[in-house]
């Protein structure tokens, strides 16, 4: 079910008061269409494909919330979508507690294992001898502070906004300074314009032969193309297959981008295509070598035309 | 504190019941040296890096028990570290109940959350109605049944042996077949033997320009080496700086993998090593090119000599 | 002056007599069309450039009647021209005498430099104490004996029937197998239609510095096109250029090898196309690799529009 | 017969008076060692390969003496024999007359066709009417002038000098600044060492496939080592085998020209080394990237042991 209108209805990875809702709203003003949680990334996408979402927002990079290999998997099997923007988020853990709670007074603190295993060090020296409780995710463990089953959650300032709590330590994270790469993925449809600062992303699938992932990567860099992002993904129902997911600068409206493209449908076993959208992480791409730019290929395609026709 | 011994004190991603520790069972005998299960990735290679533990069995692609990520990157810092081993184990969970208790009588089951997603159809059919609840590790809560806290546990065979229970429904996962790569870590110390289908891990560092990656690619590809797996990885410390984690087929005794890190290390403004070990997917190396095997390098260096003394 | 007709007026590297006039009436039947010689290659060039003659045929590799380089840089400076087709001649020299001359009877013996080299041991077995005469020309050499100057020359075949010269010995190349390549030169205009089995020439100049070879290299590699020819070429004019000639396999008018010119005209500092013309040395090209093919172009094209359309 | 000595007695490509007696003179002080002309570039190799001769020197590029193609086979082929040393040499032609005699009263020229080509437009407008007669050499149509056969020569200014001719016009070239690239060529034996700014030449041999030069030029490209000429040369014995004569910067003592040497040892069906020699084309070798000078190769391998050692 193709777009035809701007999104209204998001679906994000949930519950209530996770890193991808603040996200969400990060991307899209609170006021903005309606927001429903998804258990799952693929719940959050399975959304998406059967019409009850517009879009959804999934951790696609290093997120505290849940494993993004599965946001990868789910976005390269099953009905095409299109990343239609990234997200980048800050991942700021506070220590939540019921307003007026002491540290003192902390006998008990839960969270998802991975938010717990990027607090540890911190919670042993303010928690002393609490034995910390998995949750199931950070905002489950805000709610379960609410409902009065545990004294504290390590978990987002919007999840403990959410559930009326107090940021009674803020930044616990052991290593302070990480972010969550978040995108939104949309039906097939349009695609965002080009600014002139994008990304693209793919899947190639190729063959298992010595130099068949310099094939591939050949496609970009001689078209002056970069990527900022691959991972070898493996293909579990076909032996000897591997896949790659990666991210290229530029835009498919690019000439050089589209080329590339172009090619590797042609040289690998499949290739699908994940969106371009701008580039978020306040970096800009690298400048696009003037051999490699739109109006170089417009030339180009003149001067090979005239080749053709004996006028060159 | 270098290897001199084999080691005897084995740490592993704990709890006890863990897919970890039934891979390190696979790898190592039962009755052959103490174990010790460690809470996280980081602390089963602090274990190592201290001289409490030997060698640290940890998860490294795949895994359902906790982050790889986490493994990659508590590898690429802090003291060196060399992988002496792989090993592949079939994940395959079981829901787990005390002897005696039926399906109808299961009113709670427990697992990493993790765990929960891999089998949340199968349990939704099975128990309908029943929320999952979340815990620190599958082992955990298996724990969590024996203990009576809940009815029953989504987790590995070997933790409803540890922890007296019977598997109620075997292969429980919505999509079987899933195998986690699980890696045994040692102190820097004597590689292991060549076995002519070896594996050899690493982590490179390069600078953020277009190409980077295909120059760092063309070292192995030159010597006829393929690779098995890359990642590009953030770094975060410094800005417009990837750092590429891969293996490649081959050993690092091998000429044309010694001279593709020789290669590397020119080439890269870092290179960390993490060893060479037996590959154990059930695969094997693509055959080496004439070309590029040993007697080849060798041939070759006694042509260069003569050429150099002028006798060629 | 473009071409609209096909050629009726032929010049050669003459005189009458050469290897040259014997590659044309192997390609042209003889009673097609006039031809006239012209003294060098960049005389017989001069005259398709003043509209005189209508192609010229010249030889390009390998030739004893005169530089080959001369060929090349004819080809690469000036008004443009085309190859629209390539001529292989076996170089078979005669010792040719006026009628009765017995071989006793020869006391003087001439020819064009080259081929008097190429003939040298021959020669002194044939003619012990016989100091060899330079001409300009083999067939000016035949000339002369017809003439009553000398007694034989080393010439083509088709020199002594024309001089009405008896060829006293046959193949007196101290090397026999010798193989001639020429080509038959026009100016701009329609290119020859592809026949599956096609070259094509051109000339790229571009900066001198590392690896510039290699990625003028790349265009053709990526697109699965093979090289049968490649020649530095100095570039006087400016210092730190470098200009290359080339053949590869194919026709302006496939894909892969359009893409590929495109992409040297986006890269190079300059290209000319010098061609694209029937293979005529008796092998065929390489097979194309599926991936390459016009109809995978094709296919990736209409792939590339969905995907810019959103409709992937 | 490998060198032990410096050379003392010379060849080179004769007869007395051409460019490459010009050459050796620019090369070796005229009082030092003896030198003999050869009548052919072969035979002054033959000469150097059957100890008649201690070092030959003979044209290899853009000559107007003769076939340079010639030079480039019989490097190729026979008993191995090594370059050590180039020498440029502007060709400047004259014309050489008997002193006394005026441009008016020149009645005949004579020279090698070669320089009667690269001086037809002077001499048609010097000496119109006049038809140049073909010799054998420059320096042979100096001696015709010498022996009042004709009135003048195109000849190189030693010729003329040689001769007792008098230079009547200056440079006489169509095209003045044109230089001759010869080439002094020993028995194997030690190399000259490294000066810092040195040209390494060889020849291989590889089999006739898509990106078989590709993969050649990978073993320069990936060390960081830049051509300076490369030529496809064809192979007359073996159908489907290619030669390429190439020139790179550097010397075989560099480790990153050692191992690229070795590397085409491996990869090549041949590589025939033909010597590495100070450069002498007026120009400075690019700079040595860091990564590719030598103590980044001796870093590495000492950084290679201590992996293999298990000591990184």
């Amino acid at each position: 079910m193709p777009r035809t209108q701007p999104p209204t209805r998001f679906a994000y990875l949930g519950p209530e008061g996770t890193f991808a809702e603040a996200a969400l709203s990060s991307a899209v003003p609170p006021g903005e269409g309606s927001r429903q949680p998804a258990a799952s990334v693929p719940a959050a996408l399975a959304a998406v494909r059967s019409g009850e979402a517009d879009a959804a927002l999934v951790p696609i990079e290093n997120s505290v919330e849940g494993a993004v290999p599965a946001t990868m998997d789910a976005l390269a099997d099953g009905d095409p979508l299109l990343i239609t923007r990234e997200v980048f988020l800050a991942v700021s853990f506070v220590l939540a507690v019921r307003p007026g709670t002491e540290l003192a007074a902390v006998r008990s603190v839960a969270s998802h294992p991975h938010a717990l295993a990027q607090t540890a060090r911190r919670l042993a020296e303010l928690l002393p001898g609490v034995v910390p409780l998995p949750a199931t995710s950070t905002a489950g463990a805000a709610r379960q502070v609410a409902d009065g089953e545990v004294d504290a959650a390590v978990c987002a300032p919007i999840a403990a906004q959410r559930y009326g709590l107090a940021p009674l330590v803020e930044d616990v994270a052991d290593h302070p300074g990480a972010v969550t790469r978040f995108v939104l993925v949309a039906p097939p449809g349009p695609l965002p314009a080009p600014t002139g600062n994008d990304k693209t992303s793919l899947v190639a699938v190729v063959g298992d032969r010595t130099g068949a992932l310099l094939e591939l990567l050949r496609e970009f860099s001689v078209r002056g193309i970069s990527l900022t992002r691959i991972e070898s993904r493996p293909t579990r129902e076909r032996l000897g297959v591997y896949s790659f997911s990666l991210d290229c600068e530029g835009h498919a409206a690019d000439a050089r981008v589209g080329e590339a493209l172009a090619g590797l449908h042609r040289v690998c076993d499949d290739v699908r295509f994940l969106g371009s959208y701008p580039r978020a992480d306040g970096r800009e791409n690298k400048p696009v070598p003037p051999t490699a730019a739109d109006d170089a290929f417009a030339e180009a395609a003149g001067w090979l035309q005239a080749v053709r026709e004996g006028r060159a």
